[in-house]
């Protein structure tokens, strides 16, 4: 079928579940896509979701558990009993099995471990080890692996014993006696190959890996910079102990990124757009308070120019245009250089270039949009000194928008605190500052001077 | 190997480089991976890059001009003349091919088109037709398909033919007489079938496909939701024209996000980290100036209430706070939403939830760090009613915030403009206007009744 736009099956589902129409609405979902089922799930309110998740049947029930977040997913396994989520967990490959007992009760977590296949079991306990977001955490146990001494013949027969339990077999691993890793060989070779031949003289025999450690992101750019679809993890002795596939990777990036702007806006990476408001509120309010506590930094400088506010009120009315063309600036500048240091390409290497790029960048824009600031300012009436003052309070704040918002980043990445964590409050506590500081204090020095 | 992390060879490459031992620095370009190469370019000046690629075999040449950032890919193949041009252009895959023939001035175009072999010149000019993000602009042309009445033999035949001419094989397609697709074979499912089986026995009848219109965004869309690795790409009569991979769905997710969030920062998304300062200057300043233009309307706001602030001047002093705090509770609600948006788990259905859940939010933060900042600023000596109104002003601003960081993007979305562009600007201005009135006005009528 042609996909030309999202489709959303949820006025399908609906009517027949206000029926009561089961027989109908089983079959409607044995021939829907776990994904589409999960988008449906989300149109519909927990009691339908759970009608709705019953009535599937294990294997299509363990694909839509993956497909929607945590809260529904924990509500969903509740509604059934440990015996079906048994056997639903057997339907799942031990990473997504692993990633689903994790976020279990100790108890359940226990009662499904133990009503497994006992090999699978193993594999998926192995897994629990691991850290969510590395390499380890990423992998999956399954993949096709042989002895070095195996036929092309035989690695056939591998393919065939493991496709039945595998989805995307791209790679076939070739592994010595204490299973580390002598290379890889892939399907389009295994095809190509006579029967006989032996593996290892067809296998890539300097095959990427990465070790279970490995941090999730630095994953993603392995598989991005090699155009990799699967990539092979090795324990501490070389030892072959999972594979990650590039559908896994490509949720990971998406994560990545987005964690990186929510961090600069406040944000935990953790809510969601349909969170109930309580989540938001608690999550959201602890960066609101330190917002707080810098906003009163900010406003403690104005306080210092009371005496010159009160003889120019004017200043009063144009001193947030610099404080806010300064905040602007600065989040254009940070914006630039965390997705600079996401992709790699700006390093500490070329921070001095980068803090010279940047103030120049905010010289030039502040010199025009500061100019074009004073000049509407004098035609709407103000003295051309306030204008004057206007113009290079702007240019000066620039200035330091620039300066502020690539040096905080830089510094935070050389502490290896994460660059986006919290930039956004720093800078325009900056650029706040800086523009009061500026703007009124100038007007003071103008003032004694017997300019203004 | 295993890769523990992001591997940079400049160190080698430099010390050849300098010494001019152009033997020794071309045994080690032959051993490094193009991506590796690319990333050794960002740390040269452009001359050594240049003196560097003149170094490279056509195929690995080919492949490091897809590293480099556009700027670089134009200096490089300045450096080469038109004959070299050809025999690298010749080692491209047509996708990659037809955007960098489409870079270049059109007499060169021209000249390469010519230059190169007939059939591949006619695969890249079709592909030249297409808009680049969508999913014809980036599909590529080759693949392996068998008609509907080939044996398994036939169609392994094929796959070994065109191994050599592509990487990732993981599906044969299979066409009618008018090439138009009837179903698809993975290559795990080929190896495992007897070689005399008519290939369309063992095929999916009904894969996934796109048109070539479809935008590069659903295309990722559709790749994320099923967990594809290739997806086959048809014209308006269903014949098939090309294939999109998944490592090229890879790039567009990162370019997709990351331009969310330059459009709300009010940056155009070809600026890059490392661009001349005049470059970034140019692209920042049209923004700049329209944010201007509202901080002046947010600056007219403020001198309605010049009479006011004239009496208490440290309504100005405090001010700021009320903005600066609506405009950080606007930016989360806004960051929060886009990306429900872009992950399409927010649609116009859920509107009303939305606003009224962004609504809340704001609410419950607007009591609490309004009340928090009314008792700091009484500690610090403002009357008890300066204290009030700064607890009732911050309220009202951060419920502002969240009905406008939620609608804005809403509108934007219904408007089928891009939610991301301007959201920034948009709800700011709304939280210094609703700040300033809301604070100031408060002020006034508190004045007016007597109570400051």
């Amino acid at each position: 079928m042609t996909i030309e736009a999202r489709t959303d099956h949820t006025e399908e589902v609906k009517p027949l579940l206000e029926a009561g129409n089961e027989p109908a609405l089983k079959e409607l979902l044995s021939e829907l896509h776990a994904s589409d089922i999960g988008r449906v799930f989300s149109n519909l309110d927990d009691d339908e979701a759970v009608r709705v998740f019953r009535l599937l049947e294990p294997e299509l029930a363990s694909e839509v558990l993956l497909e929607v977040d945590e809260r529904l997913r924990k509500t969903l396994i509740s509604s059934i009993s440990s015996e079906e989520l048994i056997d639903v967990v057997h339907e799942m490959e031990t990473d997504d099995a692993a990633d689903v007992i994790s976020e279990l009760p100790l108890e359940d977590a226990k009662q499904v471990l133990e009503g497994i296949d006992r090999q699978e079991s193993i594999e998926v306990q192995k897994l629990l080890v691991y850290p969510e977001d590395t390499a380890g955490g990423k992998m999956q146990a399954e993949l096709a692996s042989v002895p070095e001494d195996a036929t092309v013949e035989e690695t056939i027969e591998e393919v065939r014993k493991k496709s039945k339990v595998i989805e995307h077999i791209s790679n076939v691993f070739v592994v010595d006696r204490d299973r580390k890793l002598l290379g890889t060989v892939s399907l389009d070779k295994l095809i190509l190959a006579p029967p006989k031949q032996r593996i290892i003289e067809i296998a890539d025999r300097e095959p990427r890996m990465v070790g279970t450690d490995l941090d999730q992101e630095e994953v993603t750019k392995v598989f991005q910079r090699y155009d990799l679809i699967s990539l092979p993890v090795v324990d501490h002795d070389g030892r072959l102990v999972g594979r990650i596939t590039i559908d896994d990777v490509v949720d990971v990036l998406e994560e990545e990124i987005f964690e990186d702007f929510y961090k600069m806006a406040g944000l935990n990476i953790e809510e969601r757009v349909m969170d109930q408001p309580a989540r938001s509120i608690w999550m959201r309010a602890p960066w609101l308070f330190v917002n707080l506590g810098t906003a009163f930094l900010a406003a403690s400088v104005v306080k210092l120019f009371q005496g010159t506010i009160e003889k120019f009120v004017i200043l009063a009315v144009l001193m947030p245009i610099v404080a806010g063309m300064g905040g602007n600036a600065a989040t254009q500048a940070i914006t630039v250089v965390v997705r600079g240091l996401a992709l790699g390409e700006l390093s500490l290497k070329n921070a001095r270039w980068i803090l010279f790029k940047e103030a120049s960048v905010g010289l030039a824009n502040g010199l025009m949009t500061g100019m074009t600031a004073g000049v509407i300012a004098y035609i709407f009436g103000v003295k051309p000194i306030v204008g004057l003052l206007l113009f290079l309070a702007m240019t000066f704040n620039l200035v330091i928008a620039g300066l502020s918002g690539s040096l905080i980043p830089l510094i935070l990445k050389w502490f290896k605190v994460d660059p986006a964590i919290s930039s956004s409050i720093f800078v325009t506590t900056c650029t706040d500052i800086g523009g009061f500081f500026t703007f009124l204090g100038l007007a003071t020095v103008f003032m004694k001077a017997g300019l203004l």
